[in-house]
């Protein structure tokens, strides 16, 4: 079968796209990988592979992809949370008139393709005392990227309603560890503060050691964008935004575990140094919500933190910095 | 202080249009009245009165309205459920891109004008067993059209929080009695089963009598409009989207009720005629919600049915038909 990732050249897209090159998808082999980017990915070799290089919110680009050769579409590609606070019209261009322009490709191939998007923690506002999470809570974004994300969901639901597509968004946690460099993220801190002490740099954590974050694995993360599209159709029917497992945990343990894991030092290269812009987006969103719905259709969290940092090991320091080096 | 009303040649802009000019808002006199449609009103005879003819969802016409001059907008231009439910595109262009267009000239104004934005019960979906909305339910639209305001909604409270506006959204019960003819909207029977009788027409009702429906009148809408603009800035700043007083009525408890006002002969102008399609729609609306925080803050409902009734006979039927005719 034929493939679409917008956001194919960012990490979580090409780890998708590896995973699909090496497994296939509902017990299918991929045919063809269209990797949609403003870059083309490096370091991807495969004839299955074509990257179409371009605005992905940009109408006539967007026209021009082979959305109607393709069974399957995952919409990745976004701007991220700080880079959207700071850039309020690059935000909506991207989270919104993209995914827009992309339903209507998907309408008008008519052939109802399956449509993964990922949205995020950040549709929700802080909760009130002893309040949890579930399908039923209303979205109530205190972020511009969170705002994008909850219209992105509404369009992606109606679009599905009306039959013209077979979509379903996954409500992503902080995916923590996020390898290679810091990004425009509020949450960027959540991989670096693991990330930059294994590579034997400082990191800076801007929020209290007492913050809590609900966590994935980019490893779970690519295993549900794979689960999401191989669920019967009427799975995916009976709700379409499912709220994605996680793990919930202080930035100060996951400076603990890091330590227990790669030494004390790891410590020392922990910097505490608050910023009010990145403590407030990140303190409004949820430090958890109810996954049962997600761990019931097989969708699966990581079982501790220490887990997450010894996957981010495997998968990704031994493939650059072998541990030995 | 200058106001601009979108779909000021609608029903409740018209209405609204003329109890501006009549009381004036928030203490002050109305100086100019922007009323902008697709057609000009008729019959609204006021020098301050600029009536501006276009498309609401054209991007030059909206960016010509002369938005920065005015204190305070209402955006009430809409497509109406049943239509846009038939017509995607259309729906889609004035429900959600001209809020958004109309957002930007705002922003564009740099003098955070008050901005009244109307939403629907059409933004829920059907309750489970003993739930009851408050201001935490999340939508869950069945329509397009309740899809594209839930999206309003969001981009409102976006802008809000950005400083760009200072906007409110009300949520309004299905309003009836509504003057005039049958209109696309799914719950045009609502105002129809109590008007055509009272007209000594035949009326036709699509759903089973057993439906509930949650009502106000033109008369309580209108007062909620001035009263959104008149709200310190701070209490509309504690919750930008309200679920205004309603009260909750069968469709066969209205017509009981027109029969004890006006006679038992209206019994026999309703036609019970189900339309699956129209039931579908209403059925997924919410019969009640929890309209506290509205009435605290000083928004009022009907007392009942009756009154309803009443407010529609002294209002609307003796301008056109005078009882005694």
């Amino acid at each position: 079968m034929n493939v679409m990732i917008t956001g194919g050249a960012g990490f979580l897209g090409l780890r998708l796209a590896r995973a699909l090159l090496r497994d296939g998808l509902d017990g299918r082999p991929v045919g063809r990988l269209i990797l949609v980017d403003r870059t083309a990915p490096r370091d991807l070799i495969d004839g299955r592979v074509c990257a179409m290089v371009g605005d992905i919110a940009d109408h006539a680009f967007v026209a021009s992809l082979p959305v109607a050769e393709c069974e399957v579409l995952y919409h990745l590609a976004a701007v991220v949370s700080g880079e959207a606070e700071d850039n309020f019209d690059l935000g909506m261009r991207v989270n919104v008139d993209a995914a827009r322009l992309l339903l209507e490709c998907a309408r008008a191939s008519g052939h109802r393709p399956r449509l993964v998007f990922t949205s995020s923690v950040a549709v929700f506002g802080p909760l009130a005392a002893g309040e949890e999470i579930d399908d039923r809570t209303a979205v109530s974004p205190r972020s511009s990227y969170g705002t994008e994300k909850a219209i992105a969901e509404l369009l992606l639901q109606d679009y599905a309603r009306r039959d013209f597509i077979d979509g379903v968004v996954l409500r992503l946690p902080t995916i923590s560890v996020r390898p290679g460099r810091p990004n425009q993220a509020a949450s960027s801190f959540a991989s670096g503060i693991v990330r930059e002490p294994l590579a034997g740099i400082e990191a800076r954590c801007p929020v209290p050691a007492a913050t809590r974050l609900w966590l994935l694995s980019p490893r779970r993360a690519t295993e549900a964008l794979m689960l999401a599209v191989e669920l019967p159709s009427a799975k995916r029917a009976e709700g379409r935004i499912l709220n994605l497992p996680g793990i919930s945990v202080t930035a100060g343990e996951m400076v603990e575990t890091l330590a227990a894991i790669a030494g004390r030092a790891a410590l020392d290269r922990v910097r505490w140094e608050p910023d009010p812009a990145i403590e407030r987006i990140v303190a409004s969103w949820p430090p958890r919500w109810d996954d049962s719905r997600a761990r019931a259709l097989g969708f699966r969290g990581d079982s501790d933190f220490a887990a997450i940092v010894r996957a981010y090991i495997e998968d990704d320091m031994q493939a650059t910095t072998p541990l030995d080096a």
